[in-house]
């Protein structure tokens, strides 16, 4: 399909849409429940409860370095699942096309979500496109959504924070979001930067096998970064979150290159990346297991949960200052994922 | 929120997103699961088999008689699910704005939603929003996903379709289609033009209780109507299919309009009407309950299954004759759904 570009047609339901399925989309997703090409997915059932999630991705640029929109929208999905302790299932796949884009290009982000859905090991079985004329959307945007199970012996939530509980960060803080801002900017950094984009699904998996009853919270710190996320689980579990600034994980080119853009990395996107909420107890266990994993290499404990400061993040410095973290406002970020 | 009007800052995921899931999203939706807001909602499992469907909406324009881009979205995912037979349980709701979008807009289209959800009985339950900068979409993007169950003694797939078996079309065609390309193309035509759209679960689920075993295909003609629909099941199950072109109901005003227009209301879209392909015997019965449901009122039998004629759709005339009804190409009928 060299040369060719995407079509209004391409969108109409008709010939040129199962022109467009059967030699791009299903020549590269291999999901026999996809290929059925009914109105829904049928699937066995699974036993557990039930997590359902759904995430859109606009992200600009859609390749950048250490991934594109739909490694993220397929490490995304299974994060958001794998954040309640679920196992994920199934994936759907929604894609809006602009026309003029080119089918080669298209057809390299098939072949990328592929490739992440192999490595995941969860396989997209239903699917939607539209086109937009040109000029009425950027390229692609993709919406995946996701479908897992939960054992139950698994309750993951941010209310579930209690006082003296540890916060574990799985690793560096910051990648996914300087990589996507130093190339909308335009700017060249020193050293090298890369998004952290990466499924967590297995070292969840490993964590609840290990020690199911102490994880409390799971979260991953995506749009609005460490900072926000810990507000959130802060707001939601009525206690505290004291930080350690010293033992906050950042890259040195990370650091870098926020200093030379006046950003804090604590509310920066990252995309492979957890936040740990686990029991005092069982914290150094926890941080073990982690670290243990490939994608947890370069854990860290950051902090833990205090009674007194209900609903408030505070990071304690180094020469004995505090001073509140509040979550992200005010800055416009766009399309970061 | 009067005048105000979406920032980028909305989908930065800090303060502002928290404040307009808050005063708008969680004010019109009311699932307790949603209001958890967590990575991923967690609902009890449901005895059957798991349906699966996602569909994006880019709909030009997002309010028209009938319905709106919400409606669309609500009604399109349950019947999706509805047409392999399953009991619509969950939605999700995805959405990307648009720089600028008026927030009264926007609430009118999250009470639109809310308004859906309640007249079907089925909750969003997990969402997501991007907002993309001011040119990059076209006011609102909506993706929907949804989940169902499917009863153990339900198989409704395109390929079960059998030699003999009779099909039934719910009501008329084509409302949905021409009154968005009317609107798009700025005619005013005689006769009130209005969208169908419509959930079709309840109609689903009387006839499966009544004459499980005798429906074999459940399809919904939207884009690429009728004819697309039906060559696609013809291509699936390996059968012909012949229409008697009498029997096609159409409204007056919707002929009207397609002939000044140019276009066969065959290929033109419908949202709130379904195929059914019943065994003969039944289908006496099967029109019966259909017409007996306020969805099918107008249903009609509009032909049959052949053998000898392989993946091919073939209309009768009145007078005699007989033409191929190809599926839809080479028209590009833009952001129809």
């Amino acid at each position: 399909m060299t040369g060719k570009t995407i079509q209004l047609d391409h969108g109409s339901g008709g010939l040129a849409s199962q022109q467009l399925i059967a030699e791009v989309f299903l020549k590269h997703l291999d999901s026999p429940t996809l290929h059925s090409l009914e109105d829904s997915a049928v699937l066995a059932n699974q036993p557990g409860r039930l997590a359902f999630t759904t995430d859109s991705y606009v992200v600009d640029p859609i390749f950048f370095p250490g991934g594109d929109i739909v490694k993220l929208a397929v490490h995304g999905t299974i994060n958001d699942l794998a954040m309640r302790g679920a196992r994920p299932y199934c994936l759907s796949l929604g894609l809006i096309l602009e026309e003029g884009l080119e089918l080669d290009e298209l057809e390299k982000v098939i072949i990328s979500i592929s490739e992440a859905c192999r490595e995941a090991g969860v396989a997209i079985v239903t699917g939607d496109t539209k086109v937009v004329p040109r000029g009425k959307a950027d390229k692609i945007f993709i919406n995946t959504s996701g479908i897992g199970f939960i054992d139950d012996n698994i309750d993951i939530s941010a209310k579930n924070a209690k006082e003296g509980d540890i916060v574990i960060l799985s690793g560096t803080m910051g990648d996914h979001g300087i990589t996507i801002m130093t190339r909308q900017a335009g700017i060249a950094v020193e050293g090298k930067l890369a998004s952290d984009t990466m499924p967590l699904h297995r070292l969840v998996a490993t964590l609840l096998k290990e020690i199911p009853e102490a994880v409390h919270v799971l979260r991953d710190p995506t749009r609005g970064g460490v900072a926000t996320t810990l507000n959130e689980v802060a707001g939601n579990c009525g206690l505290g979150i004291e930080l350690r600034e010293e033992f906050l994980p950042v890259r040195p080119e990370v650091r870098a290159a926020c200093e030379l853009l006046g950003l804090e990395p604590l509310y920066l996107a990252n995309e492979g990346k957890c936040l740990v909420i686990v029991a005092a107890e069982e914290a150094t266990r926890a941080l073990q297991i982690i670290k243990g994993c490939q994608e947890g290499r370069e854990a860290a404990i950051i902090g833990e949960l205090v009674a007194g400061k209900p609903g408030r993040v505070i990071i304690n410095t180094p020469v004995g200052g505090a001073r509140v973290v509040t979550p992200l406002h005010g800055i416009p970020l766009p399309r970061i994922c």
